[in-house]
């Protein structure tokens, strides 16, 4: 092990730089990973952009990337699960406090969550890193490392479908054929959907989509009525289907779920937009729709590491890019300008495979 | 039994009348019911003002009234429950195909339910009335007809509170307190809430929740900003509310809901406004709400019946104004200027008891 | 349409008799049907050895058979969504009355609901057969008669799966690797199980199950302890499943299902033994299992035929002999001796295909 | 803050001794608590008698106590929601580790979990106790320690009816009178079933169930038939139960709650017998019931003190003996021979207040 810690970090708005930091020392409940594959996400992009999203506010220089997997390099003493040597996929959000929120099931929404390159947290993309060895989770050797970081795009995903109720059968729309929108195509199709429709804005996205396996897919142009929108999705699966996964976070997308789906059905907010949005909400309440939010993921690793290991479920086509952690600026670059699904940034020297 | 069927028949926007019906014939499975107390319910009410809601529009003559409870003086044929001389209170929903909502327990979504007094169903504000015999259900000895018509709105406060999943040690925001804040309040309490705090603009139905059971009342001002009415309830509570229940149709009043409950609970759309509410769905899908509408009801007779019949839910104080049949446009007008609470109209002429 | 309603009545124990019958005629919800496939199972086998199921008991002539499809060719006064010529799929339990169970989703619980060949019901296994329309689902182009009247089984897999909470990443123990065990692997992998081992003692029957999929198989010996054969279930997975289905009725494998499956895990009991059976109640109650009884299946036919036209689920190797109609008593001789796994009776003297 | 511990310590099967053990020191995310009220249990008494309960075996001196409250006078240095001088009810299952079941709001079932009194753990029954914070929850002031102390028993209840499934309207069976049948009855009451009846071998005990709100009561005789001991129970509600929550571990009341329930009814188990049981599980399939396991309880702390503190539940009645810390023997004795229902022993020499 040298002494190389190469960080991606973001000082401001737009000021991303390539440095040097200490490698930590993991505490009796951590461990220490060697990192190998880091996906940029659209966050860590907005971030790099915007210095903030909503209210969380870039403040000070902070580590960026939580799409990561890698290799357990130390082991804290209480650590029992994990040994060095160990591949594993790393689940970014850590609960720091036993509150109502953790007992019930929910720790993603515990107020005091940490999260990698969440401002004030520290992301994994550099060389190496400490983690809390619960949410380490070891990679059966079919599975790989990229694989293994894609497990985070892919708990959104199954997040989302779980919300939403997605079940044998389903006829399901999905407002989005961005990277969460595949991730959710995936999952829903995993988990037994009959039908999926999708729609977008980009014809280019929608073939991806139909590439995973998208039953239909419908191009939006922006000046469309929700409603013929809704119609369309309709007339496409020949019922109105159960249920809608929203990842555009635009309202007319959120208006199209509320038509479309049917009586009793759910509709799933995955996509962030602006603060407020106008909705039928009186076409919600005749129908008894369910309109569900969710916020990142909670157990979702053990389901989406058992789902790659049995080779139900296919991610490998997502990545697009890869690039040696040195080259972090082009690669920031090149998701900016949304070429390709997903990048992905190789934070090991010795070791740029898949 | 005589040949007098007075009936109140709305025949357009403002032109309601009492004349007579003839008295009609129970098919097989249905049952002839002469009836006793019907309420008057703030649907009949803008019906006779507006001559429709949404898209029910009164097109024929139509007779009023679905909170109702009567004696039944003949059954069908294939009617085995029921015989004459039982006292039953009526279900006004009544699917007419088996379809995929009857078939999952969700009848009151089937596209071709029957609903007294929705156009163009008649309703049962007469004095014979004939209704499907499995929508009838027995009164206990110990329920009064009047109760048993009120098991109808009481029914929204169980549906609403199901569909909130209101339980044990839940605290609950009502918002608003007209007749279906109070059932809700009702139910909740019913449900183990255990404290629930509710808000209108109108300090007097605000001490008649209280009387009914409300911890903590919020006398609302049209100006009051929605986040600044979220943290009063808060700290009313000493905490988040696990449950929202909107009776108000008001979009401010969803906009409360959505910043004041706590993560990972649930808003329950009852009230019906305009078409579209402009509402904060970012703060939703941050805190994974789920914001759940209801269509009237289902499944909730036999329960409401069980907690009249044990004393758990007193209803009685919801009646505050009686008439006679006779009288009908008095009590709609009664009830059109908001006096009281509930209007009931007492449909026979030889008993004009609760 | 000819004069021909030749038929398969059972009139007492090993009494099975090919006769004519009147061709029936619709009531206004009903359609007359001209049958084309139907599948030997279990229970007819058993109705014709023994003349009794548990309380049902042949006492007058039967007509067999209930898991069917066949033609529409004439439609009742009420019949909206068949017209002649639609192929169906028929669902074989029709509740008779509206009661609690109908109202809340579990039509097929209410005590008198009319099922095909349960006494004294006739069942299909005949030339014309007439049915509540609401009860027949139209099957598209893509799929077939037999995969129509393999809705019926499948039906049962689906709803033990549903019972079990079988979801994304499940591993799932199936007890028996019988029809009902299969169809309950098909529906498993389906609905997204990661893992499928399936037991059972005769290793024909295994190597069929790992044809359709299963991951792993456990040849039983009589003589094997229950807590020996839950540990080859853990040791096999890696980890102990989440659900158990037992399909068998034995009580030994009813024990092995609760020491294997892991704590908050779910048993499903679809096999029908003896009335009691001595099992570990207390592992179960230290485990917080669930142990959940499942007769038949509701709300099970439009997601099955969704599933075979998007060609998710492929039944069609189940199908392992097939016989005219004419030749049932050669069919059912065949299907007791246990051979293959599906026999299936063709019912229309011009189209004997698939 | 004195020197003296004395603790009520088990050494070996029945004996059992007062002893001076040091005051411990508080981790950082403990709290060091001056105990005030500790309830007997079933399980300190099974212990002290027999050594052992089921695979949990006293091997070493073993502190006694699990129904707990005290005051705080030192917390850890992590410690941010209690500080000295609060007064808390304390849950005695503490996780020690954060496995698939501490993620998924199941930490009751961690297999590592701490738990007071249960071997090789030490209870509460002492002057000076730690515990970790995040299990200490803070009681309103119009919360007695005892009622404090009593959230533990309550907790089964409320555990055992939200597994049950008991909500507005449930008709429950509550099979044993002691102390846990009890507290399930105050449970299920307070989440609005609508009628519970109890049955028990002991009059006094189903008096005392009366007094506490029971509807009905069944004396039961050791050579009743199961079969007619669920009919006597149908009789008396006027239908079969919704749930039966099974509250001895004898094979005949599980053969009781099974006859009992109504098709898809659920039974919870919770009595503890011995390993297996004979049950007719035919029924239970037939009837699709749920028959579901419980292990102590999670979650509940919170619930069960919103509704003291609200006066929704009573548990006072159930304190029936107290003796001070000194005369431990004296008051096992007491709860050994069964009089009364609920032995409370006073920690705090200088207030044995309630």
């Amino acid at each position: 092990m040298d002494k190389d810690n190469l960080s991606v970090v973001l000082h401001s708005t737009g000021d991303l730089r390539l440095e040097q930091r200490p490698i930590p020392e993991p505490g009796p409940n951590e461990v220490l990973l060697q990192m190998h594959s880091v996906g940029i996400c659209g966050s860590d992009v907005h971030f790099w952009q915007h210095g903030r999203i909503g209210d969380y506010v870039v403040k000070n220089p902070m580590v960026l990337g939580h799409e990561a997997s890698g290799r357990v390099v130390k082991v804290g003493s209480e650590v029992k699960h994990l040994k060095p040597g160990d591949r594993v996929a790393i689940e970014p959000g850590v609960p720091r406090e036993v509150d109502e929120f953790f007992k019930t099931g929910h720790y993603n929404l515990s107020p005091s969550v940490f999260f990698c390159a969440t401002p004030p947290d520290d992301g994994s993309l550099c060389r190496y890193y400490k983690h809390s060895a619960s949410f380490c989770y070891k990679l059966p050797d079919n599975v790989t490392f990229e694989e293994g970081a894609l497990v985070e795009p892919l708990s959104v995903g199954i997040h989302a479908c779980r919300r939403g109720g997605v079940t044998l059968g389903s006829t399901v729309l999905i407002c989005g054929a961005g990277p969460i929108g595949l991730v959710s195509l995936l999952a829903a199709k995993a988990m037994g959907a009959a039908q999926v429709v999708i729609s977008d804005l980009s014809e280019k996205r929608l073939e991806m989509a139909k590439e995973l396996g998208a039953d239909f897919s419908v191009t939006v142009q922006r000046e469309d009525s929700s409603r013929d929108l809704a119609k369309k999705v309709e007339s496409l699966l020949g019922e109105q289907p159960h249920v809608a996964i929203e990842c555009t976070g635009v309202e007319a997308s959120a208006q199209v779920a509320i038509y479309a789906t049917r009586p009793a059905g759910v509709i799933v907010l995955v996509g962030m937009g602006s603060e407020t949005a106008t909705v039928p909400l009186l076409t919600a309440t005749f129908k008894e729709l369910d309109i569900r939010g969710i916020f990142r993921y909670c157990n979702t690793w053990p389901v989406a590491i058992a789902m790659l290991a049995s080779k139900k479920v296919n991610v490998k086509p997502l990545v697009t890019h890869r690039f040696p952690l040195e080259q972090a600026v082009q690669a920031f670059e090149t998701s900016r300008q949304g070429l390709g699904v997903k990048v992905m940034l190789k934070c090991d020297k010795n070791d740029q495979n898949p």
